[in-house]
C-alpha cells in the first residue's frame, strides 16, 4: 500500500502517483491511465452501469434523481474506490469529500481518466497481486463493515405509505396469518404531523408507544424514516432550537439557507459540527425510548426541491413569456439544481466556514454519524439498523445503505444484483434494492424473480412509491404469493449460513458479495455472485425466462434447483457453460465444490437464539469446513470476542465421511444446538445422511 | 383463417371470438384468454419489452414519446397482430385505428386480455399450427411488405442537424476520403426555413437543384425530413392554400385545429380525406423534381407541444400558485396531453365529420399516403425511400420505420433487436433503430457494438440528436473507425445476399427478420435473430463483453466470426449452448447447416448493376439451394415478373460437391455475373474452393 497525500496548494511540483500519469492546473488534479483491451475496472459502489465499470463516465456527487436510466451519471453517494484487474492489478481509493469525476474509457475508448478540482486530497494506491488482498487493504484503511443486529436479516415491508397505526397493524396480522416471514415494517414520510422530522401525527398514532410495543410483540421491529430539513414554522421546537444555537447551514449570501423539501421551507442541520450532530441525534430520544431501533435517512444528499430564489426565477420567466411567447423548454423546472448547493455554507468543529460543495459527499454520513449519536446515547452498546440513501466512504462503518428509488424494471433487478457485488466490495456488505422496484407498477413474474433475488440481498426489503401498484406478497394472488413465500422461508433457513459467513466476511475483510472474478479465473460473468464462500447465486433476470445460462467456472458445482426449502433437487455440474431450466417457480442455487451450508427451520420472524437444530448440506469431494457462528445478535459485544464456533469439518474417506466438530465457546453466548443432520453429496451427486443428536 | 367482423352497435349477442371469452359492455369490447405457464405470445411490432410480449401491458395509441423507458405503454404506433404459441398456436388480428389496450399477464400473470372502446372493429384469428403460416396467412390479409429502391440497403448517415450545404458536403466527403461506404445523407428539421414544411432555407441551401444534383453523383441520396404540422403564417403558400381549401384538422369547439410543435402555432392537415392527400402529395413537386428519392415523415402521431388553451392554463394555476404558494408538480407541463386530441376533428371522403381519436392511429399511415401520392405523381413507377415514425398496420405496404427517439443505451441495442424480429413477423421488413442511440452521448465501444447490428439492419441508419457526442463513425479515433468499416464493408460484401433474401421474404410473405423459434423447437432466444435464412447474427450486447452466450438449436452452425470481409476464421459447431468469445472487433455470424450465403465485392455506394463476380459460401453436409436474385433495383417492374433468378444448388457427393445451375432470366434485367467463387464447408469444417468463369 502506498499512500500519497497530496498537499493543497502543492502544485509544484505535481505529484507522482503509481501506475497514473498526473497533472495539475488551476482547476486542480487530473489523472490518466491507458486501459489495455482486457483490463478490467471494478469497484464505485452504488453507481449505475456494468459490474466492470469501463465504458461510463461517472460523476461521484451525491444526488437525488428519481429516474435511474442508464444515461445517469451520479446517483446518491461517493465511494472512490476502484480496483484495477489486468497487466497491472492495483487497487485505487481517492479520500476526497467533493466532487470526483471518473470517466472509465468513455470519451476515450483505452483511457482512465479522473478530475477532481481540488488538489488537496488523500490518494491510496493499493499494490496486491490478489484481487481480494486490495479489498482487504481498503477495508483496512477505511475501517470494517456496520454489523446490524441479527433480526435486519429477515424480510422487510415497506410502502410509501403506511400512514398510521391500523394499516400497520392489518399488514403485521397479514403476515403472521399467512406465515409470511418479517421483522421489520416501515413509517415513510406520513407518519410524521406535517412531514416536521421527529414529529408523530397524534392523529394517525394515538398511542404510538403502545404501538411499538405491541407490534414488537408480534415480532415486528417499525422503522421510521428520518429525513434533515427542518421545516421552518415558530413554535416547531427542532426549529426553534436549531435557530437558536445556530445549528442550520448558512447561505453564503445572508443569513440561513432556506429551501422547501417534503415539508415546505425549511433549514438544514449543519451536520459538519460535532454539536449539531450530538443535538440531532438527541431528537431520537422519544422514538428510541418508545423502543424504535432501527431508522432511515432519506433525502440526505441533500435532496432540495426548490429555494425561494428559484421560485422567483421561475415567475419571471413565465412573466417575460407573457409577452414574448410560450416556451416550454423554459419551464422545466428541476430539483436539486447546481446553484441551490452552492449557496451552502457549513462550519467546522472550528468554527471555519466551508463551502458545501467542497465537502458535499459528507452531508448523508454527517447525518448518519448524529443518529449514531442517538443510538449510543438512548441504546448504548446494543446494535441499530440504520439505512442511509446518501453516503460515502467511512458510511460503510456505520450504516447499511438502500439503493434509492429504483424502477419496477427487469434493468433494475440486474442493476441490483450488480450493486451488490460493487457495494460490497467497496465495504458495504449490508445493503440491498427495493424488492418489486419502488417506481412504476411491478407486475407478478418481475417480484417473484426479485423475490427470489432477496432471498440473496443483505437488506431484503420490498419497497414502493405512493400511487404504484401494492405489491405486499399476497398482492398478486395465490400462486404468486406461494412461491414468493417458499423463496422467504429459504432466506429465513438460511440464516445460520448467512450470519455466520457475514460474521467472518467482517472478521476477514473479505466481501460477503463478490463477483465470480474475485475466486476464479473466469470470463466476465455479471449476473451471478458469491453469497459467502459456499453459495453462488443465479438469479433468473430476463423476463418470461424458464432457465437462464449459467457459467461455472474452475470446479464443479451442486445445482440445488430449488422450490421449498425442506426439499432436495440437486444435480453436480461440471465447470462449463450451460443453459438451465428454471421454472417460475425455481432458483438455481449453486453449492461449490468442497463447501458446506448450513441450514435451520425457518420461522416467523428472527429470535435471537433460534437454533438448536442445524442442517448440514455439503459438497464434498474432498475436504470442507464451515465455521458456524453465534453472537447474542443485539449487541456490540461480539466486536471483544464474545461470540461462538462451531466448527464444521468433513473429509471424504474412500466410501464414507468423517465429521469433525470443534466448539470454540465463550461463555455469554453458549452454542444450544443440539442436533445436527448432515446431507452430504459426492462428485456424483449421490447423498449420504447422517444425524448428530447431544 | 375466420374473420370475424363485428359490426357496431351489435351489443347484443355477444360475439364468439375463437379463443377468446368476449364481454360487451358500454364501452366497447373486451376479449380475455386464460395463457398457460409455457404459453408465449409475440408480435405486436413496435413495442417495448420482451421478444415474449408477456408480462407487460401495451396501450397501442401512437405517441411520440422520446424517452422509452421499460415502464412505458405506448410508443408511435399501433401494430395489434399477435401470435400465441402454446397449447392452442394461433394468431390474432384487431384491425381497427383507435386506442386499444393489451394486457398480457400484466395485471393477472395468466390472463390476456384486450380491451377495445368500440365494437366496430374486425377481428382475424388465424387458425395454423406453423408460426409461420400464421405470419403468411396474416400478410395475405393485409398485404404484401414495402420494398424500398436497392440504394436503400446502403449504410445511411443522418443527424439532427447537418443544417446546410456545406456541412453535408464535408460529410460526404469525408465518407469517401475514409473509404466508409454511405448512400444517403439525411436533413433534419433545421433545412427548412423556420420549420415551414415544404420551404428550403435559402440560406443555407444557396442552389438546392444543383447541391442535390451534385451529391447524387458522388453516390449520396439526401433524404429531407417533412412534418405535418403545416405553420400559422399569412403569406406562406402552404398555410393560405390549405386555410383556403379547408384541408387542416377542425377543432371539436370551433374553427381549425390549432396547436404548437416545432414552427410554432400550427394546423394539421386533415390526412383522412383524399382530396388532402393528393394536395399534399403535390407539395413535394418541388423537392422530387430536384431528385429527392426519399423522405423520412417525423412527428405524424401526431406530436403536439401545446395549444393556446394549455398555455393559458399554465398562466392560470402559476397566478394561483403566486398567492396560494409554489407547487413545482403543477407546472410539471406535458407535450401530447390526452386532452389535445380529444378537440381534434377529421372528415372523410364523404364529408362526414370523425372525432380524431376513433382513427387517431390512422394519421400517420394517411401522412404516408400522402406522400406516396407526390412520388406517384413526379416520379411514377419508380421505388422510393419512405420512413415514417409513426404507423399502423397497413404502412407496412407502403413505407418503412425507424423505431423513433431511442437512447445510447445498451438496453436500446437489445431493444432493437427485439423490434427487428417483433416489426418483421408484423410485416415491416424494412425498418431499424438509430445506430449509436439518438439520445444521450453515446461512447466508441456502443458505437461499434451497434454498428455491427446494424450490418443486420434493414435500415441502417446512423442518427443522433442535437446537443449530443457527435457520432459519425470517425468521431471516435481510428481504431473504433476502422472495426466500424469493416463491419459496414461486410454489409455490403452481403447485398446479394440480403437482397435476394429480402425479396424472396416479399414474395413468399415470410419475415425477413426472425426469430429462431419461428424455425426451430428451442428455448426462448430473445438476442440472436434469423437475417433470411441463413445467416443466424448475434450481435454482442453487453457492455465490456468480450463474447456471449449463443444458443444453436437443432441442427449444425458454421461460425464465422467476422474480423473482414475477405478474411475466414470459421468453425463448425454442433447443436447446443456455447460462450463464444467476440472482441470489440469480432462479429459472431453462423451460418445454418446446409445453406449458402451469396457475397461481392463492396463498394462505396450501391450502384444498380454492380454485381459481376459472386462468391458463394456454403455449409453443405447434404445438400442446399440459394437463389440469387436481381432486378432493377429501382422500379416497381419487379411485380409484374421483370425481375431474374440464378438458382444455385450443391450436393454433397462423397468426398465432393455437385454444384448446378439454373437461372430463369428476365430480358429486362439480364444477370451479369461472369465469375462465381465458391468456398463450401463440410461437417468437420473444411474447405474446398471452385472458382466457374463464364
Amino acid at each position: 500500500m502506498t499512500v500519497l497525500p497530496v498537499e493543497e496548494r502543492s502544485l509544484d511540483p505535481i505529484p507522482t502517483i503509481n501506475h497514473f500519469d498526473s497533472t495539475v492546473d488551476e482547476k486542480g488534479l487530473c489523472l490518466a491511465q491507458t486501459l489495455l483491451p482486457h483490463d478490467k475496472v471494478f469497484g464505485l459502489g452504488q453507481t449505475l452501469g456494468s459490474l466492470n465499470k469501463r465504458g461510463k463516465l461517472y460523476r461521484l456527487y451525491a444526488t437525488d434523481d428519481p429516474v435511474h436510466t442508464p444515461d445517469k451519471e451520479c446517483l446518491y453517494g461517493s465511494h472512490p474506490f476502484l480496483i484495477i484487474v489486468g497487466a497491472n492489478t492495483f487497487g485505487l481509493f481517492l479520500d476526497y469529500p467533493g466532487e470526483i469525476i471518473i470517466d472509465i474509457g468513455f470519451t476515450d475508448l483505452d483511457l482512465l481518466q479522473i478530475r477532481i478540482n481540488n488538489c488537496d486530497i488523500d490518494i491510496y494506491v493499493f499494490e496486491c497481486k490478489r484481487i481480494l488482498d486490495i479489498v482487504r487493504e481498503y477495508l483496512t484503511v477505511t475501517g470494517s463493515p456496520y454489523v446490524p443486529p441479527k433480526w435486519a436479516f429477515g424480510y422487510q415491508q415497506s410502502r410509501w405509505s403506511y400512514p398510521d397505526e391500523s394499516t400497520i397493524l392489518e399488514i403485521g396480522k397479514t403476515f403472521r396469518q399467512k406465515g409470511f416471514p418479517c421483522d421489520a415494517i416501515y413509517m415513510d414520510i406520513d407518519y410524521m404531523d406535517a412531514y416536521k422530522v421527529f414529529t408523530i401525527s397524534e392523529q394517525r398514532f394515538k398511542n404510538f408507544e403502545g404501538f411499538v410495543d405491541l407490534m414488537k410483540r408480534e415480532g415486528f421491529r417499525l422503522v421510521p424514516i428520518i429525513d434533515p430539513a427542518v421545516k421552518v414554522e415558530e413554535g416547531y421546537n427542532v426549529y426553534d432550537d436549531g435557530v437558536k444555537k445556530g445549528f442550520f447551514c448558512k447561505s453564503a449570501r445572508d443569513g440561513l439557507f432556506f429551501a422547501a423539501v417534503w415539508p415546505g421551507f425549511a433549514h438544514l442541520p449543519d451536520f459538519h459540527n460535532n454539536d449539531v450532530r450530538k443535538w440531532w441525534g438527541s431528537l431520537h430520544k422519544r422514538l428510541l425510548e418508545a423502543g424504535i431501533e432501527g431508522f432511515w435517512n432519506d433525502m440526505n444528499e441533500p435532496s432540495i426541491f426548490y429555494t425561494p430564489e428559484a421560485v422567483s426565477g421561475f415567475y419571471d420567466i413565465v412573466e417575460q413569456m407573457r409577452h414574448r411567447g410560450f416556451d416550454r423548454e423554459k419551464i422545466d423546472f428541476k430539483s436539486n439544481r447546481s446553484e441551490f448547493f452552492e449557496d451552502i455554507v457549513q462550519t467546522g468543529d472550528d468554527g471555519i466556514s466551508v463551502p458545501h460543495n467542497r465537502i458535499h459527499n459528507l452531508y448523508g454520513f454527517g447525518m448518519a454519524q448524529a443518529t449514531v449519536e442517538g443510538f449510543n446515547q438512548y441504546r448504548p452498546g446494543q446494535r441499530y439498523l440504520l439505512l442511509t440513501r446518501s453516503s460515502c466512504t467511512g458510511v460503510h462503518r456505520i450504516a447499511g445503505i438502500w439503493t434509492g428509488d429504483n424502477m419496477s424494471w427487469w434493468e433494475h433487478l440486474l442493476s441490483h444484483i450488480r450493486m451488490l457485488m460493487s457495494l460490497s466490495m467497496t465495504g458495504f456488505f449490508y445493503s440491498g434494492a427495493d424488492l418489486g422496484g419502488f417506481g412504476c407498477d411491478t407486475h407478478a413474474e418481475l417480484m417473484i424473480r426479485w423475490m427470489q433475488l432477496g432471498v440473496f440481498s443483505p437488506l431484503c426489503r420490498n419497497h414502493s412509491a405512493m400511487g404504484t401498484r401494492f405489491q405486499e406478497p399476497w398482492a398478486f394472488g395465490d400462486k404468486p404469493f406461494d412461491i414468493m413465500r417458499e423463496a422467504m422461508r429459504l432466506r429465513y433457513a438460511l440464516l445460520p449460513y448467512t450470519y455466520s459467513e457475514y460474521m467472518r466476511c467482517v472478521r476477514e475483510l473479505e466481501p460477503f458479495i463478490s463477483p465470480l472474478i474475485f475466486h476464479f479465473d473466469t470470463v466476465d460473468v455479471e449476473d451471478q455472485f458469491m453469497y459467502g464462500g459456499s453459495i453462488m447465486a443465479a438469479p433468473v433476470c430476463q423476463s418470461n425466462a424458464k432457465g437462464r445460462y449459467v457459467n461455472l467456472p474452475s470446479v464443479r458445482w451442486l445445482l440445488w434447483r430449488f422450490r421449498r426449502f425442506d426439499e432436495r433437487d440437486v444435480a453436480v455440474y461440471e465447470p462449463g457453460v450451460y443453459y438451465i431450466s428454471a421454472e417460475l417457480d425455481e432458483m438455481l442455487i449453486f453449492i461449490k465444490e468442497n463447501t458446506l451450508v448450513s441450514m435451520t427451520q425457518p420461522v416467523d420472524f428472527i429470535g435471537h437464539r433460534t437454533c438448536k437444530s442445524l442442517t448440514v448440506i455439503g459438497f464434498v469431494t474432498d475436504k470442507a469446513t464451515f465455521t458456524y457462528y453465534e453472537d447474542d445478535g443485539e449487541t456490540f459485544k461480539y466486536k471483544d470476542g464474545s461470540f461462538s464456533t462451531l466448527s464444521i469439518t468433513i473429509e471424504k474417506e474412500d466410501d464414507d465421511y468423517s465429521i469433525m466438530l470443534a466448539k470454540d465457546e465463550h461463555a455469554d453466548v453458549p452454542i444450544e444446538i443440539n442436533e445436527l443432520i448432515f446431507e452430504i453429496y459426492d462428485a456424483q451427486g449421490h447423498s449420504i445422511c447422517r444425524r448428530i443428536v447431544e
